[in-house]
């Protein structure tokens, strides 16, 4: 049995690092107090004889042998990296959720049959660079390394240089290397456990999604002598896309999501009309047919609505993935452990992605959710109790060894 | 004559204070930036002989005593600050043709019969604390030294703190004192003069303006976990109050103004639905009355819209001011000057606030415009040729002199 306490206490060390006034943590990937958080991490691993290594997109390994050197490894985890405003649980727990299981198997004794490998994957929040899952993405072969390194925060520092800043640019290559299964233990970020009182949830898949970087490009020009006729304002015209998102997502119900969460306005002045927006899009659903045609459609009647507005509109497409299903075996561990354990339990597909949507393009893989308090999210005030972190622990302990073991 | 070689001089020397790479200026008030201009002008006064004051608001004005003791001085003059990515001759054109006017007095040995006061005015442009014609807004007695002191840029850093900072919080009280006549040239702006091919426009108010600052508060939560039922977005609420700002300014024709300039929003994550957004709503007309039911209606339409959506609305009110007509005897001596000179010249009203309006609440005020290419301003590409910035001076020199001198 894990111990639940000391997940907790690990929980509550690891929150301390980037902890905000509010109650929650802003640990941005490849910033300092990311480095803080890794070094944590790390010297827990070694603690518990774990070798650590790192490869050339920072994802870290901590590796426990098994007994026959043959098998493939069994891997679990998550991130250490938080949104801007961003709670203490998400992709933590996974995380230390992991570092509980080396800890128990040490405690007791036990060594598995196949190896295991702990992870924790760089930038799965995408909040700086503007691809989430993105140390997963080139491990996976989703992507190549060169375009990750490439990729600019709004300071314009690039991946490479934010990994050569807090010393995480290792030396192992940043591919995906023959592994058996993939765990991710996360908490839902959604309000289906709690609302039903389940204690897991059996992710069975993500939905699929498609995300682009937009820009607006009017006429910077003086806000009390430009008559409307003049104008080439590209806030207008990004406010009357920000509204096309909205409605997109709306008509397609509840299973619809469409956001956009980050705006950057030129010159930003309040007496002068805008000449420039740049702003994120994102859209996602179960279906991925669903998804294509958002990327279909909203391209053209964006278009149509920054033409409308005298202003240029520049769409580039981040990425876009289908939705993602997990394997059945591994899913059946999970529904295994969970009924074994007697825990409440339901499947489920994911909202968020996650870095198990990359990984399972690789290796056989399964998530674990457990509740959060209203379902909420990248927010500070993002809550879960320590119990629901025990029992989601748990589940993670007995999949694993059971399929190391088997 | 004024020396139009000398004063495009002037203004080139001006304009590498802040240049920015596409040939404008970021000379912002209260900055490094703005301290380097302000030494540079103060140092050219001293060389004429002039004595150079500052007072507790950071306004500076440079004096030339007159042949009568008794007579209350002329002043004249603009400012120096500019917005984030400005032009080159928005606020310098006024205080560098008043340094002409000077520098010609001297060249001629003429002595006024009044004494003449050159004046650069803290802040005009209102883009980092949120007030334009501020300097002249505590000098008029508009509102009290101390609220100019508490407003705050997006930093965080007060006008009273950023005016130590740079050594502009002067020993002179900042508060009107006795004027026989304020003159301000300035560029146009705006498109008309270009347009009539005229060389000067006979100022003869300006149009009234309401400006706000708005915050609405929704709740943060994940992009990809919230549905559309569960979502308090705080920028879609935004971008449909900007929405209404364009249509309530169009409902008025090519009279109307209505802009949403400056946009802030938290956490601004692509993946994080906004919990909050902070936004300037202005809006202008030459018709008091217009102005007087856009400040009613707007706050009454904004909040509809925002609970639509679910989301809270603050809206403060930063200033609002009438119509402000010019001195009909000072705009006549700009006129007279036009028609001696010889000037294509024609009657406007302005649409940008200047100091000009204050001032008008305390000392008779005229202003003088001059065409600028495309009617561009707030913008780096802002351009004039060296003869319209010199008939402008022309101008402002006869006026100036007739007025000192009757
Ligand atoms: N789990 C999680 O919040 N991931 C961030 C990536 C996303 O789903 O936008
Ligand atoms: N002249 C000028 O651009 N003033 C800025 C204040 C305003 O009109 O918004």
């Amino acid at each position: 049995r894990i111990d639940g306490r000391r997940l907790w206490d690990s929980l509550m060390a690891m929150a301390e690092i980037g902890a905000t006034p509010k109650g929650g943590v802003r640990r941005l990937t490849l910033t300092d107090v990311d480095r803080r958080g890794r070094q944590r991490f790390a010297e827990w691993c070694e603690a518990l004889g774990l070798k650590v290594r790192v490869d050339a997109i920072g994802n870290m390994f901590a590796r426990r042998e098994g007994r026959d050197p043959g098998r493939k490894p069994v891997m679990f985890g998550s991130h250490l990296d938080s949104q801007p405003s961003g709670g203490k649980f998400d992709g933590a727990l996974g995380v230390l959720a992991g570092l509980e299981v080396m800890r128990t198997l040490n405690d007791l004794g036990l060594v598995t049959e196949a190896p295991l490998e702990l992870v924790n994957w760089t930038d799965e929040e995408g909040s700086r660079f503007g691809h989430s899952l993105m140390g997963s993405g080139v491990w996976a072969g989703v992507y190549p390394l060169e375009k990750a390194y490439g990729l600019r925060d709004v300071e314009g520092v690039s991946v490479s240089e934010a990994l050569d800043a807090i010393g995480y640019k290792g030396p192992e290559p940043a591919q995906s290397f023959p592994a058996d299964a993939y765990f991710e233990l996360h908490i839902e970020q959604g309000p289906i456990l709690e609302r039903e009182g389940k204690q897991i949830g059996i992710v069975t898949g993500a939905q699929a999604q498609v995300w682009w970087d937009a820009v607006c490009t009017g006429r910077d020009s003086h806000a009390g002598t430009t008559p409307p006729s003049a104008r080439k304002d590209a806030l207008v015209a990004t406010a009357r896309i920000i509204d096309l998102v909205d409605r997109m997502m709306r008509a397609r119900g509840e299973d619809g999501r469409g956001t956009v969460g980050f705006v950057q306005v030129l010159p930003n002045s309040r007496n002068v009309v805008p000449g420039e927006v740049r702003f994120s899009v994102e859209f996602r659903h179960p279906d991925t047919a669903e998804i294509e045609r958002l990327a279909a459609e909203f391209p053209r009647e964006a278009e149509a609505i920054a033409r409308g507005c005298g202003v240029g509109l520049e769409l580039t497409e981040l990425f876009r993935f289908a939705h993602q299903p997990f394997d059945p075996e591994c899913v059946d561990l999970v529904r295994q452990a969970a009924a074994r354990l007697g825990y409440g339990a339901r499947e489920i597909v994911s909202g968020a992605g996650h870095d198990a949507v990359y990984v399972a393009r690789r290796v056989p893989t399964a998530m674990i959710f457990t509740p959060c308090k209203d379902g909420l999210s990248h927010n500070e005030a993002e809550s879960i109790l320590p119990e629901e972190a025990e029992a989601g622990a748990q589940v993670l302990f007995e999949a694993v060894v059971a399929r190391a073991n088997r």
